[in-house]
């Protein structure tokens, strides 16, 4: 049993990451909060505060961090005797942040790839890029670090493992389509931190097809699917983190991410990223100041945290799985529904930052009970999905399939741990 | 007569008028280009000097300058024995070059209406907040100061004086219509300082109509119009300088300016805009860099100098008016349609700065021989427009009408100066 967790980070997401421990301070215990600016942080424990969403009284604390220092975070780690650390912080920080947990021996959780503020798009897989030369180190020491446990990745991660446990007996390709059906009312704003929002879409497009890395450009490949909930919808291949490990732990020759946008937000992102403005690369104005567009661009556009109470309207994201089982071809598209309205009420933030802040806390859930407490480094589909699918029914993120018989959620009470080495679990699918 | 000219500037414009002044120099003397920086102005001596422009030896010669200080304006005028001053600088600088000619004693002309770095569209007769402020001192000291001397304004208010003064007994419309029909080969550029083009934009647009001020929104109205050479286009309501002083000296109901926009040029705009990316409040950084948006936008924009070499087409800037003569309703549109191409051949310069860096030149000749030279401050309607066009004829600006007969050009050669005092020339009309 792990207890005491470090949530370091403190925008959308780290907020509902701090409400579901919070909802959850039984099983994780104290909850600490940790990011550069104090009153982000002390305005999450007052949100918290103010639902009363600790399930029962406990510590729920804030404290000003810079995490790209070591020593400081370790200091942290052990004042506050953490046991699990999630990391919701920028993803620049992340390579410094694992550093401290294998130090102190603390459990390491993530919800995205770490990136270099001066690379944009490096070789794949990504994670061999940062995380994965920690492999070894962290097998030694016994650190459980779980990598990309957000939606996407994360959950989406789990939704392949499971089609591949259950559904097939052969998987041809795996689509990951992830829709945003919400409007939040502004004349353009990004969900995340737009600096790591566009720099997902700057670069090339790495997708895994035919058992290899394909590169495409941004906005070149388009699909149109009738999903459930929220209709017919158009989404563009992308590059995405879980594509980095999925196409090594599962043995599947094409898998793919698409993102859903609409066609003001790609004019936006097209107008911008033509003339420069999206550039990490800095300019210099006449007056001689110098400054790097993007985060000109970060300071115009709305904070993403302050769309939530004006947010309607839905998210879909899902994975759409094809292949053969018994004989016969299949096609499943596993995924969850979220509304925008709904997650303000609960916990203050929109639906984007509701789907990737409440997977690392049943992962974190996980870690402390010890169903997911590895003393080892993995991506989210080496684990048993169906625990942290079942949990997640609970707390807020049901899945559900669609397949030949249509539409219906997913139970996952009946699951029995299977005695299964977890190590092995990656070379079994 | 006065002689020896200080252009003040060094941009596109700068380079047209230091050409044409190079070609003039038998009338205008000794020729100095002064700007804050100094390269510039040298890269504009080299490239009259390369051309072989001066009409004979003389004195060409760069000099730095920052022309926001009044004292070091004078000590150059001084220097240089200028007794005409060509600003075609940053709108920001016109009332300290116009108080060093004041106190000089030398000729001032220029090309557009001062602007405060501060404020954006400020309250009608624009002319009214700064220019004619100094009317007074300009007539008490005898200064000659011809204002807004460029193509509009400037050939299109002595388009509008021709056309009251020989066209018709009663004008009941002018609509200046201005199209660029040229391209440039880029995704999005502006063709002078984006600053100042995009701040023509973004404020109110103000009109005269019914003999008042209205106020629209920009791209809120438009008209398409069959134009000679360019074609079928269509123009946006827009606010310009030449509306302020028209409006106070032609009795005419209706004057209008019209802007051509492609629907490209208006997307980046909008989507500009709306962002919050051509604001000039300065944003902080989350870095704590603290930056003027606009500055920004402009920083990443090509120069528009560096347009010239690529840019192909014609542009088309004219006066459509209307009115009675003899009893009977009557059209005209007097117009000018210049050649990219052919302007960077002469004096490597696009064809926008070419329309607008001839006209001071030929009103610096006139005020050199003496039919301009008028001891007081003037717009360019209050003063003869047959020889200024005339001039402009013959220097590479050809005026031409289409009325009832057809499209023809214009010939001023005939032209002898009336026994008409300057001052009564407003009156009259």
């Amino acid at each position: 049993m792990k207890k005491n967790v470090l949530i370091i980070g403190a925008g959308g997401v780290a907020q509902v990451v701090a409400h579901k421990a919070a909802q959850n301070n039984d099983v994780l215990g104290d909850i600490h909060i940790a990011s550069r600016t104090l009153e982000k942080c002390e305005s999450i424990v007052k949100s918290v505060l103010d639902k009363k969403a600790l399930k029962k009284p406990g510590i729920i604390k804030a404290h000003e961090l810079d995490a790209l220092d070591i020593e400081a975070t370790k200091a942290l780690i052990a004042k506050t005797r953490s046991q699990i650390v999630i990391n919701v912080g920028s993803a620049f920080i992340n390579m410094s942040v694992l550093e401290a947990c294998i130090q102190t021996g603390a459990a390491y959780i993530d919800t995205a790839i770490h990136e270099d503020p001066d690379k944009v798009c490096e070789t794949p897989p990504w994670y061999g890029n940062y995380e994965w030369k920690r492999r070894e180190r962290c097998e030694k020491a016994g650190i459980t670090a779980v990598l990309g446990a957000g939606f996407d990745p994360g959950v989406v991660n789990a939704y392949a493992a499971l089609a591949v446990d259950e559904y097939f007996d052969e998987v041809s390709s795996i689509d990951i389509i992830d829709i945003n059906a919400g409007s939040h009312g502004k004349y353009f704003a990004t969900n995340f931190d737009p600096e790591i929002n566009f720099r997902e879409f700057t670069g090339k497009v790495y997708t895994w097809q035919n058992s290899q890395w394909q590169t495409n450009e941004m906005f070149e490949i388009s699909r149109t699917d009738d999903l459930p909930v929220v209709g017919e919808r158009t989404s563009y291949l992308s590059g995405h983190d879980e594509l980095h490990s999925l196409s090594r732990n599962l043995d599947v020759p094409d898998i793919r991410f698409w993102m859903g946008f609409g066609e003001h937000y790609i004019n936006v992102f097209t107008v911008l990223k033509n003339l420069g403005l999206l550039s990490e690369q800095p300019v210099r104005t006449a007056e001689g100041v110098e400054v790097v567009p993007l985060k000109v661009v970060k300071a115009v556009l709305p904070d993403p945290s302050s769309l939530a109470p004006e947010y309607t309207g839905k998210t879909c994201i899902g994975d759409l799985v094809k292949g053969k089982k018994d004989g016969a071809d299949r096609e499943v598209f596993i995924y969850n529904v979220a509304d925008h309205e709904d997650a303000y009420a609960e916990v203050g933030s929109q639906g984007i930052s509701y789907t990737a802040g409440v997977p690392p806390v049943a992962a974190a859930i996980l870690v402390a009970k010890g169903t997911w407490d590895v003393h080892k480094m993995v991506n989210v589909e080496e684990l048993p999905p169906q625990p942290f699918l079942g949990l997640l029914n609970r707390m807020g993120l049901q899945t559900s399939i669609r397949d030949e018989h249509g539409e219906r959620d997913l139970s996952f009470d009946d699951w029995v741990p299977a005695k299964v080495e977890v190590g092995k679990l990656a070379s079994k699918r």
